[in-house]
């Protein structure tokens, strides 16, 4: 309830990380969406900016995330957004950083880009294909990265 | 402007038809998206209500669509959504049929469901992969296979 | 989960319904969406299509849409999508309908069209502030108001 | 195009900030939205992580919403998404800041929440009422308050 979503169409910026936790198996990469616009005088589009997010897929998603997407792909990601707003590296110095968070639920090529050949993994294979975000069960409002490695703050993907 | 985004997560309910139009290739298929909820009595998720929509791709999207999508697999479409009501095949009875499309700007396999193996189309291969619903030019707001038949209108996809 | 979220910035296009149900009290009206389309040839922004939607609001939200919306005002309306095809009062022809109905969750005067004086309702006043379509209760899949006069089947609001 | 575009339901942080610009006219405020979650173990609601925006609003949006809104109320916002990496006032560190923006296109007082008496403001009262965030003019990529206050930036709304 309350949730923002938000559904991302653009490139994957970093290579895709996972790693097993207590709770399943999380994937995480950044993700770079390049705003275009028309422009009137030139009677063409241009690029405008290109906003970073922090996206994170649970279980089932995030190993088949794992499994099949490389940097540079175009993506379609869609799922919840979280600013947080944490103390980082630096806490001595008082300074906090700002993290913009996409917890996703479903996520894919996008085929504006190329074609894809899909090949569905049956249920037991995983863990579990429950869909991450189901929303019931408190959500995840910290990095997994930076909780598994604590105390020792882990540096944000940049 | 004031347009109506969505983001439809679900699964393609019929094949997916392609034909070239004066504007450009369009690909067309019905998705189904069922929503599932948490039963607080039995503490387990259950399926809910399916949606049912008409999906239209325009130029590289329509054409990688076609060329990678197959009936039952699961998807992440993102476009603008559209309810036309319109008279039928039985005008005669001065009836008026509803129609809920989106045209969209962003479609990929749901890998939340499998892995999928990305291949990008390298621009000058189509047309165009400017996106379609950029906006600007006034947008499709008539089934081109309805259009393409005229006179004699086709029924909807079921 | 799976939920088609859609936000929808448009105009009151029939009076507010109220009614209680067993539930809790729900209002309906319908509400139309214009395009607004930019004309590359005339330098100037001019109406697209129009789509037209069903937007239910449960408890409080009923209650202060009731009691704050008249006819033609403009609103944002942000919920769930949902699309029904059931057999309508034709039932005999074996003919279906097409129902696109909005489970509102949040709704607000559009203050890009005016201003607007806002008086807040101390929890207590209504039954419940706890937002419709929280999502774990199964949600509602049929129009209340059908529900309420079946077996005799009510015509959809036109 | 690849717009991303989100719907915050929640509460204004900040008094409504306006001022002239060549452009026009702008507001700016901060926004929390505060996630609810449902605890299956108590078996009731309670509230999640609380993520923090800076929204800006323009032209006759701007204007009737500096008229219209407190701090403290509740709010449904419509808009463009941008996340910005600027140097800061510590520029000299050569450390960036993450500001987290949304350019409303349209923004009314959650009904969920109160009551609400809406004026319509008449056409040629103001500038212009064709929204902002209309996208064929570039959108404004900088915060109108440091680019009004430049060489000098100036703090960011906290």
């Amino acid at each position: 309830m309350n949730d923002t979503m938000v559904t991302l169409v653009g490139n994957v910026a970093t290579s895709v990380e996972y790693r097993e936790t207590p709770t399943g198996g999380v994937a995480r990469f950044r993700f770079a969406v390049t705003a275009r616009r028309w422009d009137r005088e030139r009677g063409a589009w241009s690029d405008g900016h290109t906003s970073f997010y922090t996206v994170f897929a649970w279980r089932a998603l995030g190993a088949n995330l794992a499994a099949s997407v490389s940097v540079g792909e175009p993506l379609v990601v869609h799922g919840r957004l979280r600013v947080r707003e944490e103390e980082g590296e630096d806490r001595q110095e008082g300074r906090r950083r700002t993290f913009v968070d996409v917890d996703a639920m479903a996520v894919g090529h996008d085929l504006t880009r190329g074609t894809a050949a899909f090949r569905r993994v049956v249920k037991g294979e995983t863990r579990t294909t429950e869909r991450q975000g189901d929303g019931v069960e408190g959500g995840v409002e910290r990095d997994p990265w930076e909780v598994a490695d604590a105390p020792k703050a882990l540096a944000p993907v940049a």
